[in-house]
């Protein structure tokens, strides 16, 4: 693991050069992450060209069990006092180094520290990283690929034993607060994100908040839920209805929400244009006389966090690449009544290695339970 | 309530009057809920001399059940299209509002995010608020004391009733999760920040994150929960020992550091130096030999974050306000053998009436589990 963190530390090297920077302070715990394995609380790391600073506050216990028994022997440990910003400290050790560009994440600092990071630095003069470790993150290795399999499976298996258990009288909060305990069960850090739980009129609202509302015979219910494993999350949603049969106009809700997914997988190919997917969802909607919903991108980039780049919104112009794991989640919701939302993560993998793959495999039929 | 928002959104234009401002542009989501007791997802509000706007992400459905129902209403809602940024369009608004100063908040925004801003506000010149808003939160109304009490208590209960259940075998992340549940079983919006438990080496170090490790016959067990109320979370820590009689070492530990906490909260004060109650701390543990511990400061403030002004470290010079919550919680750790970690959030109180007002009232003795 350790040599591919010093690959990835070098492949911002690179990056840097063609910045005209001769180091990098990453400030973005999902990019420190990325570049050491590790990610203390309010770590910085310095990327000089021969050189891996991670300054780390120093009330960070060495002993704990955890993270920091995976940082790479090469990455030299930078202890910063108690009330000291450590990108603060990483960018003196620039100064001492003789950095004379130093790229920053702009994108992450606040006003206040990227002021307090360019005193310090000086006379290092700052510039902005532009984003060089999300573009680096954008294709995942196979091995961050398992990562994200492992987060969809765990997330699989909780759903299921969920929907083997009786529903109706248990609250939103209750259902989300166990989908989360049975995800720990099953081998997750923790939850990537708020597990969502809308039932009845909430149901099929994306990044519902869990209430107190008690699920009801005939109503809709969406879930939706991401493990966190290894640092990796992927992320899922399901609508289900319960009790014995479906209404009518709840099959018919669900049929063209499950198309309007299905065309937006179906969509994923290297070289596509971003919005391809989400066009090809819309016109789903559209045709259904939906044509307002949804109001949001179909989609997005899932890794080392739960919303990364790319983006799959109308304006976004960008090509996929193949080993980019996205979302497809529309949601359709009917004011008053509740609602559909159906998402999975797919990895994008050119036809010949036999197109999208699917990490999350729960069913998406309409079952009644 | 509305009548509370107002009097605080006053408050906060005679500030902006000081700093020669003509508007403020809030986007901390604690300081947006202060000022607005609102805070959908991203929101972003612009407070010019006659105005109060709210610029909220359109996606947030206005008749999904929660925050927004609560939305003052003479604070105007502005919906910002998907994919923009609610601060850019607020910051629009404030151009066409002919605002000449707009203060906004450096210690928040992003680089990226001001430069979008200040384009978007021109020619309206943007300045630092300085931290405006947080000064005003410092000092708590009774209703908000009422908030924290209440979550205080929250956390107790649910703390009771897991020292009444059998702990040994137990891993710290089912612990973890299972006063969580509690929590919210007795009225919590949801934890104020991750439960830490601690159990054997792991005892006593703070911000312990949940492991698999489970609880064993003789262990220091550590717990740091606290519950979200109405926006308003306190912090406790207790230290326990599990099995029938506790070691002598560990008697001895818990002493030390129960006559550190208290020595803190009798310093608390209206009027004493924040770095007094940090130093009577330090007098006890280092007069039985830890000279080295605690590194960090022994307490900070707490309302609608839970580490939030003022910070009680050796370094800081303010002073003690009345009705200002605060949190003593000193620890020790001994590297291979765990430790005692003893948090309380107490309330700044004059001696008339009866010094500081504890929240937290588990019991802080060394029971054996």
């Amino acid at each position: 693991m350790a040599d591919v963190h010093a690959a990835r530390r070098e492949r911002l090297r690179d990056r840097c050069g063609a910045l005209a920077a001769d180091a990098a302070l990453v400030t973005r715990p999902a990019n420190v992450w990325y570049l050491t394995g590790a990610e203390p609380d309010g770590a910085a790391l310095l990327l000089t060209r021969d050189r891996a600073v991670l300054a780390v506050p120093e009330e960070v216990p060495q002993d704990a069990e955890g993270l920091l028994l995976q940082q790479p022997e090469d990455v030299q440990r930078l202890e910063v006092p108690p009330g000291a910003d450590p990108a603060v400290s990483a960018a003196t050790a620039a100064a001492r180094y003789r950095v004379a560009v130093l790229a920053v994440e702009e994108h992450d600092l606040t006003v206040a520290r990227h002021r307090a990071v360019a005193e310090a630095a000086a006379p290092a003069r700052p510039t902005d990283l532009d984003r060089a470790v999300e573009q680096l993150r954008l294709v995942k290795d196979e091995e961050e690929i398992t990562a994200l399999r492992i987060s969809a499976e765990i997330a699989d298996q909780a759903l299921g034993e969920l929907l083997e258990s009786i529903l109706v009288g248990r609250t939103e909060r209750h259902l989300a607060m166990e989908l989360e305990r049975r995800m720990v069960d099953h081998g997750a850090d923790c939850a990537a994100f708020p597990v969502s739980i809308g039932t009845g009129t909430h149901a099929g609202l994306a990044g519902h908040l869990p209430t107190d509302r008690r699920v009801e015979e005939g109503d809709f219910l969406t879930v939706a839920l991401g493990a966190r494993y290894r640092g990796y999350g992927a992320s899922a949603a399901r609508t289900f209805v319960i009790g014995t049969a479906p209404a009518q106009w709840q099959i018919d809700l669900h049929a063209v929400v499950f198309a309007a997914q299905r065309a937006g997988r179906e969509a994923l190919q290297p070289g596509t244009p971003c919005h391809e997917a989400d066009r090809a969802v819309r016109e789903v909607l559209q045709a259904a006389g939906h044509t307002e919903a949804p109001p949001r991108p179909v989609g997005h980039g899932v890794g080392l966090e739960i919303a990364e780049e790319p983006r799959l919104g109308p304006g976004d112009m960008g090509k996929l690449d193949a080993r980019v794991p996205v979302t497809i989640g529309p949601g359709v919701h009917l004011p008053g009544r509740g609602g559909v939302r159906i998402e999975d993560t797919l990895v994008v993998r050119p036809l010949g290695e036999g197109g999208p793959e699917l990490l999350t495999i729960t069913t998406k039929e309409l079952l009644a339970l």
